[in-house]
């Protein structure tokens, strides 16, 4: 580092490229209150490498900085050890509070949760709730623009928006003003499934509920977008034919990333060697007609491209929401219209293309019409197949209990390769009978 | 539709798979405070499509219950005559705002943001500026939790939350209290780059200034949710090796989704059949030796394979900001060092399968050795210069000016299927010289 004063901003630039030592002594270099802003707002897992750096002392400090459902994601996140030593430096209500949110599972809704909302009573009046909320103003609550009514039971009853309070008259109670209508989640609702909550109904906020109806917490529209951005990136690398990677690209280690990427790729391997299987059923037919051999790659990749985009569309629809299990039938119609539409695209060129080189350029032989009709038909039963095999794997998936998004575009690549080279040898066979076979 | 009073929630449940003419009887049944509520929560392409469907009076009524940012997303997505009468009737102050909005593009931060936004003068007090925003609550701006300060040329001066105004005392002249380092984003800013810069501050809403420092609106983190979904679901859809669907899988017309799908797909068809043209370039080595057919497709897609990972995993890392294109030095050595041990984890499996069918199922000749070797050696090439090809792309493609999300997982794959081939024959040449060859 340079030996003028170092800003947050100009470290939060160069963050990313830097190796853990010399964030931690950037970190350290920040001026006390620049310190404050830059931890917050790191993310979970930066947070807890820079706790894992400092003295034993420092790191009790900052862990009270952070809020509770900030302070558990960092505790998710380091080992038994240092997790229980953490926890002991937490004072003795935000540790309760804590401790109540760490056992429930890091991507749910209870997860995901600050305990630390605004709580109304119905009786109240609305100029008792903003003399409240206002009481609330400096405390570490996550918002005080959305307030919750509940009973004595804490049952949710109802919400209000500080904005309502304001334009509200101020004598009036809050039982005849509040939204009652409110939209929660349950507590073990699956965090991308609270994504879509909000999204849907264009919330700021929506509070937790048990199976009581009492509320318990609430997720934010800034935990969400972290949701969301995460979300995608997992899916995009799975779909890339990997495993997620838990850190930014750059950080992450270069053995800890072959090994994210080896597993796939070697099960990939293994299963496309069922294509040397394939081949070495038709070694007899290639070794009569060589020709065949040369539209191989053609005809399996095009079987693969197909494949892959209706699993994109599919995967991501699944994802959005758009499209649910009881959907597959119409899929399944759509992609086999679909599919025989761009079979027959690709056919048309195909044929052409042959016809064209044998005019010009490189002989196929005296059935190079024969030929040429062999992969025309051979690209629409191989796009076709490859089109609907690659909407409905990520149905089958799902239907198993797995991420649809493992049915990333090079599985089903390999998969329409095997019976790609089936359909083409087989349609060889009928058409170059008694010509070149 | 039953005979049941249908709710909006009904109606949301089943909107996704509704036919549009379904769609907008069911909207047409809703109960008036009901259908406002459930018109202001569709999307824009959802919202001009009932528009479209109106007649011209209720299209008038419909069409000023929008805020001006909101309408100007509607307006983007209809014809120019239909935009000239929905902007015929707005009230005046409308029009202006919204015409004025239409002039940035639907994808930059003037686009993307709200007029409509708190304004308060630094010589305000703390309790005056409540009162303003008390004043301000009933009125239809974006958010009153939010003020920002302007000098008396609409300069950007600071920022204050209602929160920290209600913290403060009373008396407290704004230009002391207020926060002045204010994070803006220029108006002409991509709109994901507005996301990267919310997220990166943990913001709730961020004030969009012009050239000179003036104010024009804020954009907040709800806008914020929709683009970043948005953004992945392009980027997904690409990575598919397809163009980006406008509309939702089962809302999209069969016949645009084919035309959007046939595109890509011819043009990566055209690309492999280069394949064809190397596979011809060696008949004669594969006529002499139909062994070195059977593993063509096991080669080619261990490359493609490789290459999706590797250009799957840059474009993200790019989308996220993680990577910039003067990092591409630190990524080629990175990848040639992963595509190394990804092949060489390849070859060892590739060259136990050989041997291992050579001695239990099917025999690939007197040479079955030198044939082993062939397909490990090329395997380590073909998976090295497919990652770092994979990983190269998408710098090449930005650097270019286009999306680097093009460089798909098929587009990719298909680049690497003919330096495979390539690869392979050489390597075939060299060491089944005198022997096979």
């Amino acid at each position: 580092m340079p030996d003028e004063h170092l800003t947050a901003e100009d470290l939060r630039d160069v963050w990313p490229v830097l190796s853990l030592d010399e964030r931690f002594s950037g970190f350290q270099e920040l001026s006390r209150g620049e310190a404050d802003d830059f931890f917050l707002g790191l993310s979970a897992g930066d947070q807890s490498q820079m706790l894992a750096e400092m003295p034993g002392g420092e790191r009790r400090w900052w862990i009270r900085l952070l809020a509770p459902d900030d302070a558990v994601d960092v505790l998710q996140r380091v080992s038994p050890a240092r997790r229980a030593e953490l926890l002991g430096a937490l004072d003795e209500p935000t540790r309760t509070e804590v401790t109540a949110l760490l056992a429930y599972a890091e991507d749910a809704a209870g997860g995901l949760m600050s305990p630390r909302f605004a709580r109304l009573r119905p009786e109240m009046t609305v100029d008792e709730a903003i003399r409240y909320l206002r009481c609330q103003a400096r405390e570490r609550l996550e918002t005080i623009y959305y307030a919750y009514v509940v009973d004595a039971g804490q049952h949710l009853r109802g919400v209000v928006s500080f904005r309502d309070l304001f334009a509200a008259g101020e004598g009036e109670a809050l039982a005849n003003m509040m939204k009652t209508d409110v939209v929660s989640v349950p507590d073990h609702l699956d965090q991308e499934a609270v994504a879509r909550v909000i999204a849907r109904y264009n919330l700021s906020a929506v509070p937790v509920v048990d199976v009581e109806g009492r509320i318990k917490g609430i997720v934010t529209l800034d935990d969400i977008v972290h949701v969301v951005q995460r979300a995608a990136t997992e899916d995009i690398q799975k779909l890339g034919g990997m495993e997620a990677l838990e850190t930014p690209y750059l950080q992450t280690g270069l053995f800890h990333m072959v090994k994210k990427r080896a597993g796939w790729l070697a099960a990939l391997f293994l299963g496309e060697m069922l294509t040397a299987s394939a081949m070495s059923h038709y070694e007899d037919e290639i070794a009569r007609a060589v020709v065949l051999a040369l539209f191989v790659p053609l005809i399996i990749s095009s079987g693969g491209n197909s494949g892959s985009q209706a699993t994109t569309l599919i995967i991501r629809a699944m994802a959005l929401g758009e499209v649910k299990l009881r959907d597959w039938w119409r899929v399944v119609r759509r992609e086999l219209a679909s599919g025989l539409a761009l079979g027959c695209v690709l056919a048309c060129i195909g044929f052409a293309r042959i016809l064209l080189w044998q005019t010009f350029l490189h002989s196929y032989g005296e059935h190079y019409f024969r030929v040429a009709a062999t992969v025309a038909v051979s690209l629409i039963g191989v796009v076709t197949w490859g089109t609907v095999a690659g909407s409905m794997l990520p149905f089958l998936i799902r239907r198993a209990g797995f991420d649809p998004a493992s049915a990333s575009a090079p599985f089903v690549a390999t998969l329409v390769d095997v019976s790609g080279l089936v359909i083409y040898f087989s349609v060889a066979e009928v058409i170059l009978r008694g010509a070149l076979l």
